[in-house]
């Protein structure tokens, strides 16, 4: 490619000039959401900051598979092996089919990308569909010995890994203190160390969604989805591998060590995180409660705003920062946006004519290029924030 | 309920009143789209169709499950056991990853349905995220001995099926004839009886699409997927069952030959079936060759259109006509659809204060009731046919 892009690549904590392993090809694959609520301001970040991704590696001329996946099982409340399912929850509060659950907010979630002019990614997989995938995966971890079978459940052996791999090199995490701190828990549960993630959870009897499996009737743990998923459809190996910071540790971590434990290698050449959306200082999270969704922005319903908000300006707000850099959230930013830096990592790239153009217009003019027909209409309904605290009015 | 509803039930060729298994629940299923291709005007009738009553059963106050299948493999070039598959053959000609396919052409789908004022369905799960309960359910078959495994494919035995039941009773196809006239194919084949149909077929080497199963590698026959999400989502007897009459033989009949196989009943209790959109007497379809697509209606793109149709005019058109009545596809019936009967088997509950409007208005008054918010926004946007052979502006 004429253009070179350099990538801030967390695996190694420094810029890498991007060289994608199969030119003209580019796989990236996305964590997408996990859909039993409204997507809010911080399910926008990932999908705009890697739609820009997307549509500027195409303007470069690769031809990109970009895989950006649903949870829809095994997500469990506390991020880790415990609790009950985050869906099944909903569904169960809402006296609702799971799926009835994921297919409503699903139909929401693509709503609001749309009104945020993110496109749609080239595959969009959902975990309750790769169920023989993930089992297949989870069978060659354990072929290779560093997965143990107990009470029904399957788990990554951690300390085994750690002898011949580096379980923490994505996080940092070290792995004594990792281990030593949970060791004290042994006896009171069916892992062996409690650091140990679950491959495969055997189901309890209120739990609602399981296949039957070797192991026991269960689901599988909700690391393994993408590592099925990317690797069926992006290959052993591909490009870049997205996400939020948040979900750096375990979510990623694990995901290497399941790579590395069943395919004898690393799957992913390109880690790249986007910071938070924050609200008082902390991450703005569904699980946190302190969350504003997006439609509550376009319509201006939530108590704390004043306004509504275009899904343009929502856009132009999430862009603004850098994507490694934390959005704070709150009503005066918006109005000050026009004068924040409003590129994606642009001082690596600025060889290309319109990369010459000042920041923001940048942004513009790169936006402009990469939409057409429809796109360009919604380009003209853009409503730019004005300057010195006059609000502008909403959509 | 206070108002009574009369369906034609296929299955016995009569009306009956609708009474549904556990009130207020309604369970209706209904064949959605393989997707290796654009929608068009033969997609809109059964989603428009089921999409009314869909909305009907919701306004007398039932809680409707309505689930809407996706196609995404499976499903053959000849609509039999044989020839590539449709997908991955689409796949093949573009040079994508047949989940590529999938998901461009489901994007398309959902807005063109969204443009018509479709719901979505409370369900719509993917064939290819349920290979595991369609082996479930090939096994049941297998079990209850209605089946047999040939070269690693598993075929239905429908001459051991017709002895205890009744294959052809959906369709009235005469089982004694339809084996009599395939059986001179016997030793050419590694079915018993040609018209045999496949619940699993062994995958061969240049097929892209495949799971393992302890017959071979391979995929699930075309009809498996309806019988095994209705009853996974719906459950072993379920309310309704909608499609298309083209669907009526083979696939619908195999689904009824399938259920009863394994669950030894009949899982549906009223089968609907809307007839085609013709085209100069013939079918509309995409196999075909002499379809319309509706982004083509849309923006008026089609050679044989002389203007674009709003996505409302193509509704008005749809419903026109009774959704058991062919509809023929000319420019000349969509300017005189004002004087046709648009009503949707309206004669068989009268007994609301809007149905006794005339026929034209109640469907109109039936549209608005059943709509809200940015609905109503469309519906002021229908633009009504002119009379007398002038043409009315599109879109």
């Amino acid at each position: 490619m004429e253009h070179q892009l350099t990538i801030y690549n967390t695996l190694n904590r420094k810029k890498e000039l991007f060289v994608p392993l199969k030119e003209p090809h580019v796989g990236m694959y996305v964590c997408g959401p996990t859909v039993y609520g409204d997507a809010h301001l911080g399910h926008a970040r990932p999908a705009i900051t890697f739609d820009l991704l997307f549509r500027y590696l195409k303007h470069l001329g690769y031809k990109v598979r970009y895989v950006r996946n649903i949870t829809d099982v095994g997500h469990l409340e506390h991020d880790a092996d415990e609790g009950e399912d985050k869906i099944a929850k909903k569904a169960r509060l809402e006296q609702l089919e799971p799926m009835e659950v994921v297919q409503y907010y699903l139909t929401r979630y693509h709503h609001a990308m749309e009104a945020l002019n993110v496109l749609p990614p080239s595959i969009e997989p959902m975990a309750s569909g790769h169920i023989i995938e993930q089992m297949d995966f989870v069978q060659k971890i354990l072929d290779a010995g560093y997965a143990y079978v107990s009470e029904g459940s399957v788990y990554f052996d951690i300390e085994k890994y750690s002898k011949d791999h580096n379980y923490g090199k994505l996080s940092g995490r070290n792995v004594e203190e990792l281990l030593s701190t949970t060791r004290e828990l042994d006896g009171q549960s069916e892992k062996k160390n409690s650091a140990d993630f679950a491959l495969w959870k055997k189901a309890s009897p209120e739990h609602i969604m399981h296949w039957h499996s070797e192991w026991s009737e269960g689901f599988p743990g909700w690391h393994m989805e993408c590592s099925a998923m990317g690797t069926k459809y992006l290959g052993e190996e591909f490009d870049i591998h997205g996400g939020g910071m948040d979900l750096l540790f375990p979510h990623h971590e694990c995901e290497i060590a399941q790579s590395v434990a069943a395919l004898g290698k690393e799957t992913v050449h390109y880690w790249m995180h986007n910071n938070m959306i924050t609200i008082n200082g902390t991450k703005m999270g569904k699980s946190l409660g302190n969350f504003i969704t997006l439609d509550e922005f376009f319509n201006g319903s939530h108590p704390i705003l004043t306004q509504a908000y275009s899904a343009m300006t929502i856009r132009f707000f999430i862009l603004q920062a850098h994507y490694r850099s934390t959005v704070g959230q709150s009503e005066h930013i918006y109005l000050e946006s026009s004068s924040k830096s409003a590129c994606f990592n642009i001082e690596d790239q600025a060889n290309t004519p319109f990369f010459k153009l000042p920041c923001l217009q940048l942004l513009l003019a790169f936006q402009w290029y990469s939409q057409n027909g429809d796109d360009r209409l919604r380009f003209r309904r853009f409503q730019f924030p004005e300057r010195g605290g006059k609000k502008h009015n909403g959509p």
